[in-house]
């Protein structure tokens, strides 16, 4: 049972009835309860709720819903009556909003808002989506290294309502230059009249607004922070970004890294927010990819025709084996690409994985040749036919654990996502070549 | 370069020289900086540096490094010289540290600790890892709902030095039951005089330990909060977990599901942490079971002997086939796995999920067909083999598409976790059926 099925069907009426009782319980409600409960309204009553939300309230509302939907209340609301939403919006949220906006909806809404605002969104524009620069807010808590702790509690009490945060302020040099930091906390304990200078910790971590977020969000996660100065390459202050947005920026990350793993290019948007040609477009490529990829092992097997027409006992092996290489250098490939994510292996350590892959392909090789030969045994299939199949096994999962574990080594030290080197890649490669290294075997034992 | 290489070789002389120096310098470093200089160290360097510190500073590196290096220095420092760092831990970290330690050192650091703080530890032990529970801290500021704004300011003042966090104090009534919480930055605009229980929120949002860590930082994302409460099934305050304990816990939570979706077991440490053994211990038995699933490929083959020796050119395309169903059903699985996992689809949804499914593998596998029946057709293998691989490959593509996409949702309804359904998973059950298809084809449309 969700919330929105008690509330919505009696809400139109309510509002008929009641409108300042109803303001009043929307008051209570969190924002992102808020938020949930207007993606499921019909598009008249979203328009009306978020109308009876005070306009601070509505703002972070309006930023918080579907982009989709974003456009949508725009576009019923009028530029008229969003604009004073907008205003409200923290300014990474405005910029987003504007981002949204198709070209002439943007250019009305820009028409009325403050100059200073406009300036604003079109900074924060200018960084590419997945960095920093992208996240950050300008609503920063900033002030002169000569003013005392009183002073700064001061600024904290006039400005910080429209802070992204409060718990930070950053202290600036004459030229806006970063020099240190001071903790809300900090502030609380230390003597009021002492000068903001001697109380700030000067070692500040900070990122510039190129800066990758994910690597951001690694870094703000290592030292347990809440946010991070944005600067400059003079240092001078830009921004700030804080946890939440780079925690929303890691999982989409990792959406995209796991879709990559799985041969998807990675979706924009939900999984049932991705309309059916878009889904097609997503997927169709790297399956007809590997597909065609998959056409020389037809190839290979035609040349070893003969070796087959004389022991079909052969085929039956076939899914057998190739499927082994795949699921080791799946495992691999797995691990690597996750290792390299999280920084647990960089590329300096290239041969140190290898030679750990390599004994880890020949151990697990042989267990699974000996399952296999067995099985050739057992089966009557006869010694030469087991002794090929087992042969062919240890060489074909060490083939995969060491496909596996390079392609992704590789493919960062050229530049690319490791995750491209997904699983049903790294299978397709290793069929082909497990396929000839097979028949080979094969054709020389059994002659 | 890293630090540790310029810092390192000349530490020891250094020591030796200066004492103090050395120390002051230490004071400079970010706790998380000192903790990987540390692990870097020869051991008893790393003893020498641990006591330079102030205990405080010591108490935060020795909680910030490796679980196996805590142990290594705690038996090399004795309880009585580490009993004092342990008591200036946060009371989570304290914890954490005591369950790390074989039973005979923790009873022997036990005895040298507060009973409070004991009793604090038996408490927080009892959770189970990956809970709430597990990961809280019991070090939270709480004052009674008859304060003024002033006196909990005082409180900040006084206890603020202790707790886990400063930025929310938590109001609670006659019998400790949570009543609301209030945060610094509204304290610090509150009139001093105002009643806290007037100027707190009465909405918190709370959660009782037992809860999946999991599931607790995706609510924590979602209402962009840095902290929450942890309550018993009385309401009463237990303690908080703040955000960068569940963003570890977050992280590891992921990288687990990455590793079950390539049919590894996940590790417990990190790729170069685990030793070989415990490597086969975790990639075997998903390696032997897919095999031994593999096996029964074998079967199949041989039951259609004769069609094989008929048309051996139908042997060419069995790679391409079986590896298309299993590319198709990755993709599924890869989907579908993930979007449960962030909550985008949940089990109601399920065939909604199946029709899209089945009509995305019907188009993919057309699409598919048309280049293999293509491919038959140029290369002079006849028609009827076009048609059977064309055919084949979409009833293959299809059977990928459902059941990469119906078994993780199976599996999730069952209560396991959906990510078991690995890619080489899904692959070797399509790969069974996907065979079948195609030699039943085969066998009636060529005979």
């Amino acid at each position: 049972m969700r919330l929105s099925q008690l509330i919505l069907p009696d809400l139109d009426e309510a509002f008929a009835r009641d409108r300042e009782a109803v303001a009043e319980l929307f008051e209570e409600l969190h924002t992102e309860d808020f938020a949930d409960l207007i993606e499921r309204a019909p598009i008249e009553l979203a328009v009306q709720m978020l109308l009876a939300l005070d306009p601070e309230q509505g703002a972070e509302v309006l930023a918080s819903v579907e982009p989709d939907l974003q456009v949508e209340l725009y576009r019923r609301l009028g530029p008229e009556r969003a604009a004073p939403l907008v205003h409200e919006m923290p300014s990474d949220d405005r910029a987003d909003f504007v981002a949204e906006l198709p070209d002439a909806d943007a250019d009305a809404l820009l028409a009325r808002m403050d100059p200073e605002e406009v300036a604003d969104v079109r900074l924060l524009r200018q960084w590419e989506d997945g960095t920093v620069g992208s996240l950050m807010s300008t609503d920063v808590l900033a002030v002169p290294a000569t003013m005392t702790v009183d002073q700064v509690i001061g600024q904290v009490r006039t400005h910080g309502d429209d802070a992204e945060t409060v718990y930070y302020v950053y202290v600036l040099g004459p030229s806006r230059e970063l020099m240190g930091v001071v903790s809300l906390r900090e502030l609380i304990f230390a003597r009021p009249d002492a000068a903001v200078a001697e109380v700030m910790r000067e070692e500040v971590k900070a990122v510039q607004p190129a800066m990758a977020a994910e690597d951001t969000a690694r870094l703000i996660q290592h030292y347990d922070l809440i946010a991070l100065p944005v600067i400059d390459d003079q240092h001078r202050l830009l921004g700030l970004v804080t946890v939440d947005d780079l925690s929303d920026a890691l999982a989409e990350e990792v959406t995209e890294d796991i879709h990559k793993m799985g041969a998807v290019r990675p979706l924009e948007d939900s999984y049932f927010g991705t309309d059916f040609v878009t889904f097609v477009r997503k997927r169709a490529p790297w399956l007809v990819a590997l597909f065609v990829g998959e056409l020389f092992t037809g190839d290979a097997i035609t040349w070893f025709d003969d070796v087959i027409q004389r022991a079909t006992v052969l085929v039956s092996f076939l899914p057998l084996i190739i499927s082994s290489g795949g699921n080791s250098g799946s495992q691999s490939a797995t691990l690597i690409i996750r290792a390299l994510a999280v920084g647990e292996v960089n590329l300096s350590q290239a041969s140190r994985v290898l030679s750990r892959e390599l004994a880890m392909g020949v151990t697990l090789g042989l267990l699974l040749a000996t399952i296999g030969a067995l099985r050739a045994l057992l089966w009557g299939d006869g010694g030469a036919i087991a002794i090929t199949v087992g042969l062919t096994l240890v060489a074909v999962v060490t083939l995969g654990t060491v496909v596996g574990s390079m392609l992704p080594i590789f493919l960062e030290r050229i530049g690319l996502d490791p995750a491209v080197s997904s699983t049903p890649f790294i299978a397709s490669l290793v069929d082909l070549i497990g396929i000839v290294i097979y028949l080979s075997l094969a054709s020389w034992i059994l002659v």
